[in-house]
């Protein structure tokens, strides 16, 4: 990768160099470092809004409009204050996946109605829980949960999460295979499903809605795939007699590489309208990623910069265990200097963390100034599945978030 | 694999079938399941005390008699009651990583003369901490490193972290090289050691021990390895004049598969006696995985059992996000019923968690046999780097933990 690259492809107007200071979110990100201490999460209000909005254009402009309910994967990010500036957006429900994120949600201002639930796996426990909340929409992934929810809900709507038995995603990403090949345990397979029908019929419950769930981090090359997958989920949805509802999941993605492309949101659509236009079908989605992942920044403080033979370490005061996604996802996190002017030199430095696991590795080969006594770094893209995941590994667990609106 | 092999490699006096029941640490699994509810880990002291002096054992066999310290590495497992425990033991120090695993091991009654510290990329607020804990023994791992701590403490004793460059470990797992080619944040290597001792020396700083750490999980056909390791780092040894010990760091490893031969303690320790039994060397060791793995298991519910395609899924009350090995680290816990008579037979079944996640597997291929009423699950192995990783992924971060004395 080359200098003019890595500074070039994640610049927009609410994350760029002003006066050779990065600004986030209208604010100097250097004072929001002096301010909140390290290690911090940052999110913006308003880019999570921006990003939601734009899925809302481009659904309406390919002639959804009316036709279409957005659900945030709420895994990805459940910062209280997220959630309740989520709900005051109106903008969309809560794809939830457990009973605890249900009372969360809840707690953020959610209705149950608002609240899209999907998981595998119930226990006992779990659906006495989920049995409380009058109006959470239950997605049955298998046939014995068909029958449990039926026992506790017999004649409402339910939900069939189905399994296509093809996967969409980041090439190479072994770790993001929901639906390939190989028989998972998400959903019902093509095999199964006349059964799952018939059980659903033997409580009175009324199918009203196909989901599925293909991968994640799928960007504008994939969506031949997706639409294969959609079109083969059509065999579901035509055998279920009573479907108003088509749910896609999520899976949207958002570039971490200079020679990433950004998902083209038009073609997306105009695929989703070619698909479900002629039919009387609403269409659920639920992002998680591309709603907050570009949306938040870990700032850290630098600890150290030595050299190790021939590679220039740069150590921070943050580990993976904050932040899984770099180490174990290979999905990178792209470090920046809090001031740059944009032509100084750059030499390529391996950024890393405090945790004494061989994997604590930040970025390899971030390309950085010489960061003489500037003290911080900014990592993006942290806003998904960071804080959401974080552990207390090495007793490294310690960190802060702010919602900035 | 096969059923016979699958449930013979792990059993032992404390772990094992009685009248068709599991039985662990003298009390029946499903007496603890069903008192404590799940997920629950617990934890067998006596298993622990037995690891603990097993290593004793084999190093006075060999000759080390009076010549060896153990420093239990705690980020392992930092159960305060197990902490606790082991100090009463007397047998083994603590090996910490951060300021607040230093006030947790003091917490639990170790002094810090007890504890040996080790961790890269510290900060400021990090060694300000560190420096109120008189009489802790700091390893630098890095020449930063040295002279921040000479700045604190000028003329105290230090370790210096080296990097051999050479590695060790479970066969292809690159997620736990630590001291390979590839050039780590670990450690000072041979081509900055000169400068590391100037270093210590302008701070009057006395470097009595070298530690290095090269991998982990390494069993009886790595030894060979680890003595040339060794023997490179009597390099180290011997440019630094006042060297009184040397810390080999952690790195023994556990049987996981029926196929892993136990790791052979007394050709371990024949290895040790043949490098430093003519040396005026006082030797350290700082297991954690060895002293704690398999003295823990995670106690889960069934939540169900059901075929998607070819394949047979059971379901358990808990996924990967407490306890990540499995999923992350290729390391699998093995699970066992709680009923079993030996002969019954047994199909392959995927044993999976309730994260929605694709890597949410914890056995695939696990030989059970038709658990009809049996309501929970036992896997092995689960003492550490379990619970001390978990996180709140999904919301589904609930567990307890239980030291059974």
């Amino acid at each position: 990768m080359n200098q003019r690259d890595y500074y070039r492809w994640w610049q927009r107007a609410d994350l760029c160099y002003r006066q050779n200071q990065l600004f986030f979110a209208g604010r100097s990100v250097q004072r929001l470092a002096d301010q909140f201490g390290t290690p911090c999460f940052v999110y913006s209000a308003a880019r999570v809004r921006d990003n939601l909005q734009r899925l809302h254009i481009a659904l309406n402009r390919a002639g959804m409009a009316g036709r279409f309910t957005l659900h945030y994967a709420m895994k990805a990010n459940r910062f209280a204050p997220l959630l309740t500036m989520l709900k005051q957006t109106g903008l969309c429900g809560i794809d939830a996946c457990s009973p605890a994120e249900v009372e969360h949600a809840v707690s953020c201002g959610f209705t149950p109605e608002e609240i899209s639930f999907t998981a595998s796996s119930l226990s006992s426990r779990d659906l006495e829980v989920l049995a409380r909340y009058d109006g959470l929409f239950m997605n049955c992934d298998a046939i014995h949960a068909i029958r449990r929810w039926g026992e506790l809900k017999p004649g409402s709507n339910i939900g069939l999460r189905v399994n296509p038995a093809m996967g969409i995603g980041r090439a190479d990403n072994e770790k993001l295979q929901y639906a390939g090949e190989t028989t998972t345990k998400f959903g019902i397979y093509q095999q199964q499903f006349p059964e799952a029908l018939d059980t659903a019929k033997q409580y009175g419950l009324r199918v009203t809605k196909i989901h599925f769930h293909a991968g994640c981090g799928y960007l504008t090359p994939q969506l031949d795939q997706l639409e294969r997958i959609i079109t083969r989920c059509f065999t579901f949805i035509d055998a279920a007699e009573s479907v108003e509802r088509v749910n896609i999941g999520g899976g949207l993605g958002v570039p971490h590489l200079p020679d990433d492309e950004p998902l083209d949101l038009d073609q997306w659509a105009a695929m989703l309208q070619r698909r479900f236009g002629a039919r009387n079908l609403h269409l659920e989605v639920e992002p998680g990623d591309y709603i907050v992942k570009d949306a938040g920044l870990l700032l850290v403080e630098k600890t150290f910069a030595e050299q190790k033979r021939a590679t220039t370490f740069v150590g921070v005061d943050a580990g993976f265990n904050i932040a899984p996604e770099p180490a174990y996802y290979n999905l990178p996190f792209q470090p920046l200097p809090l001031r740059y002017d944009g032509d100084s030199a750059c030499e390529p430095v391996t950024v890393v963390g405090h945790i004494n696991e061989a994997l604590d590795v930040w970025y390899a080969g971030a390309l950085l100034p010489d960061l003489g006594n500037q003290g911080h770094l900014a990592l993006i893209n942290a806003g998904a599945y960071s804080a959401a995941m974080a552990s207390n590994h090495c007793m490294r667990g310690a960190f802060r978030e702010f919602l900035l609106m």
